[in-house]
């Protein structure tokens, strides 16, 4: 019998959700950044995600950073659909033996994340188990559009936001989700697709292309590396946070010049081209991106 | 430094929550069985809720009833609030040597429960842990009002439907979250208050009754008590999922007449009154429901 490592993860969410049965009002199901569904006085964006010891984080972490990263993975997502977060419910699973001050710390620093990006926590429930474990779910809205990760167009230029790789020493509990520059693209430059970079453009960049039924071709020498960081490791190391998107290549000018008025102090950094099926070219690098199940 | 072992939950989580900032589109925060946000056109209502292996299930059970109780426990909280439930993200941890049929079969179970009470399973997120966790994050509609379980007023006819304790022999796995009964009380005897029994009437009567503000005496005799259970057992086991609520003295006669005629199989029984502060009788049991982190 297979096990979800022989599958990975990718394949194993395809096989749990395809079957599923999705109402009239579900806009965008299960296979996205967020799920968005229709509600009769606009979109609705629906996010859950969790984080784990071990995985995604080591109990020497700082608290309060540790906290900040379940609730910004969360954020991250919603800015991903072009949307602004608002409600977030809070799931703790922690050992009976944690101390209260670790919570407390924990749960400060997603407070203050929170209130930075005006997301009100409206629920926290507790539960007790080995591993500590974060899960957030998170409302966003979308007052007029939402952008997916399915409709790059072939001949699109492909952007990312600030610098790639070696989050492990720190960008990766520190990141600031993307929400601002989502808002700013979403009224000046509407990309056609986006999403936000959790596992690194050797992961992400793929799923994009072939949601949208297309492939790509990556300037590797254009890849913006973390000062002390190997284009590879921009490319395979993931949990960067920043926003993927396309746009039409004849819009990338006045983009690149627009973007470094409003934001001098972020790279914007074209990596590369959408193009047909069939005529991408696989970059040289060999890594693979990160794989939750290997 | 104290555990959250020598806390407990209920403290935990006051804690964690009361220094949290709400904006003013929150209408019920922390610390009910779901949240409700103002939104223009109604009221959302949000839960999260995550089961855990070896807490609430064990791996012997089927995989379709795991994945049952996950969404049916997050349900019978919409229910508590009279809502309706609509839209479900599920957030699934699990070891790579879990068998995919495993699973697809756990999914399924969910999703089978999912289309009986018209929930769309809109996001699927899956993580690398240790301990199976599945958390379930999920919307409802309140059209014109809900319930809060901070509104029982002294005075007040005390009520459960269904029966009470050993659940663990299968109810908890099995239980039919009542949604089609608090959506008839709205409409027909709408209850001051009300929440769902997920850790037994000695864990949850009192938090209703410190929340409105009340005491309360219980008939211990008339405890609806499971086939071979005990009233101590109907009273401190927890996981039965039925609703808990109060309604005005003068109305309980009408109820219960009008009841039987709605749901002939499913009892419902006045175990008390709701008393005012200082006035309350502490039963005879000494179980004190579930607690998580005792």
């Amino acid at each position: 019998m297979p096990t979800v490592s022989d599958i990975g993860e990718d394949a194993l969410v395809r096989r749990l959700t395809a079957p599923l049965h999705q109402d009239v009002r579900v806009l965008t199901g299960p296979g996205d950044d967020c799920a968005v569904v229709e509600r009769p006085e606009g979109r609705l964006l629906l996010k859950a995600d969790a984080i784990i010891e071990g995985i995604h984080f080591t109990r020497d972490a700082e608290p309060q950073l540790i906290g900040r990263k379940a609730l910004a993975r969360a954020i991250s997502d919603i800015a991903a659909m072009g949307g602004v977060p608002r409600h977030a419910l809070v799931t703790l699973v922690l050992s009976g033996d944690t101390e209260v001050a670790f919570v407390e710390a924990l749960y400060a620093g997603m407070a203050a994340l929170a209130q930075q990006f005006g997301v009100s926590i409206v629920g926290g429930e507790t539960s007790r188990g080995a591993q500590l474990m974060i899960s957030v779910a998170l409302t966003g809205e979308v007052p007029h559009a939402w952008l997916c990760r399915n409709a790059a167009q072939v001949g699109d230029a492909i952007f990312v936001t600030g610098h790639l790789g070696g989050s492990i020493t720190g960008k990766h509990l520190t990141f600031t989700p993307r929400v601002e520059q989502s808002q700013w693209l979403m009224q000046h430059h509407r990309p056609n697709a986006m999403m936000d970079l959790s596992d690194g453009p050797a992961k992400d960049l793929p799923r994009m292309a072939t949601a949208s039924g297309a492939d790509f071709i990556i300037d590797e020498a254009a890849l913006p590396c973390t000062p002390g960081c190997t284009a590879a490791q921009a490319w395979g190391d993931g949990e960067d946070y920043e926003l993927l998107f396309t746009i039409g290549d004849e819009q990338a000018g006045a983009l690149q010049r627009d973007w470094s008025n409003a934001f001098p102090s972020l790279e914007l950094t074209r990596i590369g081209t959408l193009v047909a099926k069939g005529e991408g070219r696989v970059p040289s690098f060999t890594t693979q991106g990160w794989e939750h199940f290997k």
